[in-house]
C-alpha cells in the first residue's frame, strides 16, 4: 500500500522516454485485415492507385503489414514535444468518489489546442505531404476535432488546408470553424456547390445538413482534381492507427515505469483511431501470446457498428468515390439520429479493429448518451477535466467496471483513453443539464434498411 | 550551445518538487501596501470587519505582512496535483519563427478545465470556506474564467457556489455558463433583481449590460445577507496574489533546475492576480537586493490603470459596498469601450502591485488589441496553443522584446506568463479574422471624467 502511494497523480515520461517508433500491430496479426478494394474492378487497390489520392509515404504505411516498428521522423517528434508526452493520470479522486478497490488510470490526450488525440496523425500526414512537395491537403471534419488538428499541423508546415465541414456542425459550431481559421485553413460547409459530388447530393437532397460520408466524397474530389493536393483522413485507415500507436506506446512505457500491469483497457470507438492507437502495443503482446488483457471498445447505442453491424465490404463515403473497405458497418446509408450528440457517428469501423474484433481479440459494448453525460459530469466534477462526449463513452464503461469491482472486491487495474476535451460541446451539455437529452436506439428494421445499401460484390 | 539544447521543450517539476509554501511578497516589502479602508469611517478595516465578508483564514492571509512563507495545506496540494505542476515551456518554435537570439520561456497555466490560472486561488478559497463550515460562497465573473475555476473548486469540496456573471458575458458566452453549471454552480446575469443593489442599478440604468464592479456589489450583498455564505474574489486582493505565488515559485524552481537566470519577466495585468503570482519570488529577490530583473506589466491601451491611472484610494465596486483600496485606478466609474475584446477590464490594480509599481520595482506598458490578436495568432500557429486574449497581451510584449534582441543581438532570457486558453473567446478571434476589430484608447477628457468618480477622503 505504501508502495502504491508512490504512484503520482500524473505519470509523465521524459522527452527521452518518448517512443521513437510507431508500432504497427498488423505485423503481429496472423490473419491480416482485408485489403481496400477498387470499387470498379473489385480488386485490391494498388499502391499506384492509392497514390492518386494519398501521399506516397502514407500509402506505403497503409499497405505495410510486415514492419513492426516504423521510425517516427525527427520533424514529427519535435512537433510531438510541443504537447507530448501526454500524462497518464491515476484517477485517485474518481476512485475515492466511487469507493472502488479498482485502480483507474487514463491517458489524457486533450492537452493540446486541437483538444484531442487527432493531432498525432494530423502532424504525420502533414509532414509527409510537405516532404512530397505538395501545395496542400483536403479533408472532411464532423465535430471539428480532426479539422482543427489538421489546420494546426498544416500551419506548422506551411501547407494549404481545405476542410469540408459537415454543414450542421459548421452552423452549430462556429467557434470550431474560427479555430481552424486561426490556423489559416479554409472551411467549407458540406455539401457545397464547389464539387461535382456536392452539387449532385444537393440536387438530390436539397435541405440536407450533410454527413461525414458526404464531406469525405467532396474532400476526395477536391484533392484529385487539383494539382499538388492530396486527401487526408483522421480515422479508419491503417496509417492513422499506426500514428495513433504513440498513445499506446507512451501508455505502456508509463505503466512499465511503475511496474503496473493493466487488466482492462477501454477506449471509445467511432472510426477507431483512438482505440486502435491506445491498445496497439497491448494487443501486440496479446497476439504474440505474451500477455492477456480485456480490451473493450465502447460505442454509442445510436451508432452501433461493432455490436450490431455486419462484417462486410462497404463504401467509405456517401458519394462512393473511395475504395471499398471490409469493416464492421451499418451500411453507408446509415444516418445517426439527429438526437445523437456524442460524436462517434461514422457508419463503419477501422478494418484493423474490425478484424481483431472478428478474431475475438477484443469485445465491444454500446452505451446510451444520457448515461454517457452522467458519467461525463461526474468525472468533470471529481477529476477536474471537462471531457469530450466521445471520450465520455469510455469513462462510462470504466466507471461501470470499477463499480463491479466494488461489488466483487476485485482490485482490477483499469486503463482508459481520455481522448479529448468538451469545450466545444457545451450545446450538448446544455441539453443534458436542461433534461432535453433523449436516447436513441435504431430499430432492427432501420438497420436492415441501411444494410441494404451495402455494395453487391462479384 | 550543446548545453543549451539539453533544455527540453517543456520543463516539468515532479510532484515532490512542487512548492510546499506560498510566498508572501509583502514580507519583503519595506514599505507595505496601503491597508483597505472602511468607507464609512475612513479607518483601516479590522479583521473582525473583514470576517463579515471573507472567510476567517483568508482574512488572516489578507492582513499578513510578516510571514514570508505560508504553508499550502495538504488538501490544496492534493488538488493542485490534478493539474500542477504546470509546464514551463521553452518557446523554441516561436524563437525560430522570430529569428531572435533571445531565449523565450512561458509558464502555461491553461492546462486545466477552468482554462486559466484562476483555479490556483479558487481551490484555496473554497478550501478555507469548507474548513470554516460554510454552506457556500458567492462571487462575480466577467469573461468567466474565475467563475469556472470557482465552480470546479466548490464542486470538489461540495460547497454551494453562486456566480453573478456580467450580463453581456452571460449572453455572449452561454458555453462558459454551461461549464459552470456542469460543476453545479448557479449563474445569475448581473445586474439582477435578486439583490437590492442590482435592483437599484437596474432602476437607474435600465438597459445596462453590467460591469464587473456591479457584479461584485451583488455578490457581496448576497454573501452578507445569507447565513453561512461568504464572498470570494479572483483577483486584486493580497490573498489572491499569495495563492497565485505558486505560479512564480514553480517557475523559479523549474528555471533553477536548469540553471537559467531570466533577464525579463512579463505578465498581463488586469487586477493583477497572474502577474503578482508570477513575479512574486523574483520580486522578493529584487526587494532583498539579491538579484535584478526587468519586470513588465502589460495592460490594454483601452483600460490603462497603471500607465494612465492615478495612485489613490478608490471604490472596488460600483455599488460602493466594498472597502476602499489604494491602487492605481481609472476611477470606479470607468467603463471600457464595448469594442474592448481582450479581458483585463477592471478599473483598478492590486494594491501590492500598485505599491511595487509606485516604488519603481516594475514597469508597465500598454498595447492595442489588434496587435495583441496578431501576436496571439502568430503564437497559436507556431506554438500550437490557442491563447486567451488576456494572455496574449504578454505574448505581444514578449515578441516585441525578442525582436529588439534580434536587432541588438542580445541573448536575453525572457519569461512570460501564459495564463490561459482562448477556447471561449472565438467571437473575438472571429472579429479579428473578419477585420472588424478596432482599437480604442480613452481620451484624456474621458479619463478626467472617470477620475472624478474617486471618493473624497477626509
Amino acid at each position: 500500500m505504501s508502495e502504491e502511494m508512490k504512484i503520482p497523480y500524473k505519470i509523465y515520461l521524459t522527452e527521452d522516454e518518448m517512443p521513437k517508433d510507431w508500432y504497427n500491430v498488423r505485423a503481429d496479426m496472423k490473419k491480416k485485415p482485408a485489403p481496400l478494394l477498387n470499387p470498379g474492378t473489385g480488386q485490391p487497390m494498388t499502391a499506384a492507385e492509392l497514390e492518386g489520392v494519398f501521399c506516397k509515404e502514407l500509402v506505403e504505411q497503409e499497405l505495410d503489414e510486415t514492419n513492426r516498428f516504423i521510425p517516427i521522423p525527427d520533424e514529427i517528434r519535435d512537433f510531438y514535444k510541443m504537447y507530448r508526452p501526454s500524462p497518464l493520470v491515476r484517477a485517485y479522486c474518481l476512485e475515492k468518489k466511487l469507493g472502488t478497490p479498482a485502480k483507474i488510470y487514463y491517458k489524457f490526450e486533450g492537452n493540446n489546442t486541437s483538444g484531442s488525440h487527432k493531432l498525432n496523425s494530423a502532424i504525420a500526414q502533414a509532414y509527409y505531404a510537405k516532404k512530397q512537395g505538395l501545395k496542400g491537403v483536403t479533408t472532411e471534419t464532423g465535430a471539428g476535432q480532426w479539422g482543427t488538428a489538421l489546420s494546426m499541423a498544416c500551419s506548422y508546415f506551411d501547407l494549404d488546408c481545405k476542410v469540408y465541414m459537415v454543414k450542421v456542425s459548421y452552423e452549430q459550431k462556429p467557434f470550431r470553424r474560427e479555430v481552424m481559421r486561426t490556423y489559416g485553413a479554409s472551411v467549407t460547409p458540406s455539401p457545397s456547390m464547389t464539387t461535382e459530388v456536392g452539387r449532385k447530393i444537393l440536387a438530390e437532397h436539397p435541405g440536407t445538413t450533410g454527413s461525414l460520408g458526404c464531406a469525405i466524397s467532396e474532400a476526395v474530389e477536391d484533392a484529385v482534381t487539383h494539382e499538388g493536393y492530396r486527401y487526408v483522413l483522421g480515422s479508419v485507415l491503417n496509417q492513422v492507427l499506426l500514428h495513433q500507436s504513440v498513445i499506446g506506446c507512451e501508455t505502456k512505457a508509463a505503466l512499465d515505469k511503475y511496474g503496473i500491469k493493466p487488466d482492462m483497457i477501454i477506449g471509445c470507438a467511432g472510426g477507431g483511431s483512438n482505440l486502435g492507437g491506445l491498445i496497439s502495443p497491448f494487443m501486440g503482446e496479446k497476439l504474440r501470446g505474451e500477455a492477456d488483457y480485456d480490451i473493450v471498445a465502447v460505442e454509442p447505442a445510436s451508432c452501433p457498428s461493432l455490436t450490431r453491424g455486419v462484417y462486410a465490404y462497404d463504401f467509405c463515403d456517401t458519394g462512393k468515390v473511395c475504395p471499398l473497405a471490409k469493416m464492421y458497418t451499418l451500411g453507408s446509408g446509415f444516418i445517426p439520429s439527429p438526437n445523437h450528440a456524442g460524436g462517434l457517428r461514422y457508419h463503419g469501423m477501422s478494418p484493423v479493429l474490425s478484424e481483431l474484433y472478428d478474431q475475438g481479440m477484443m469485445r465491444a459494448v454500446s452505451v446510451e448518451q444520457t448515461s454517457v453525460f452522467e458519467a461525463a459530469e461526474m468525472f468533470a466534477r471529481v477529476e477536474g477535466i471537462l471531457p469530450a462526449p466521445e471520450s465520455s463513452h469510455a469513462i462510462r464503461v470504466a466507471i461501470d467496471e470499477a463499480l463491479k469491482c466494488k461489488e466483487t472486491g476485485e482490485e482490477k487495474t483499469i486503463v482508459f483513453g481520455l481522448t479529448g476535451t468538451g469545450y466545444f460541446d457545451m450545446v450538448a451539455y446544455e441539453k443534458f443539464h436542461n433534461g432535453e437529452m433523449v436516447d436513441f436506439i435504431p430499430s432492427d428494421e432501420e438497420l436492415q434498411a441501411s444494410f441494404a445499401t451495402l455494395p453487391k460484390l462479384g
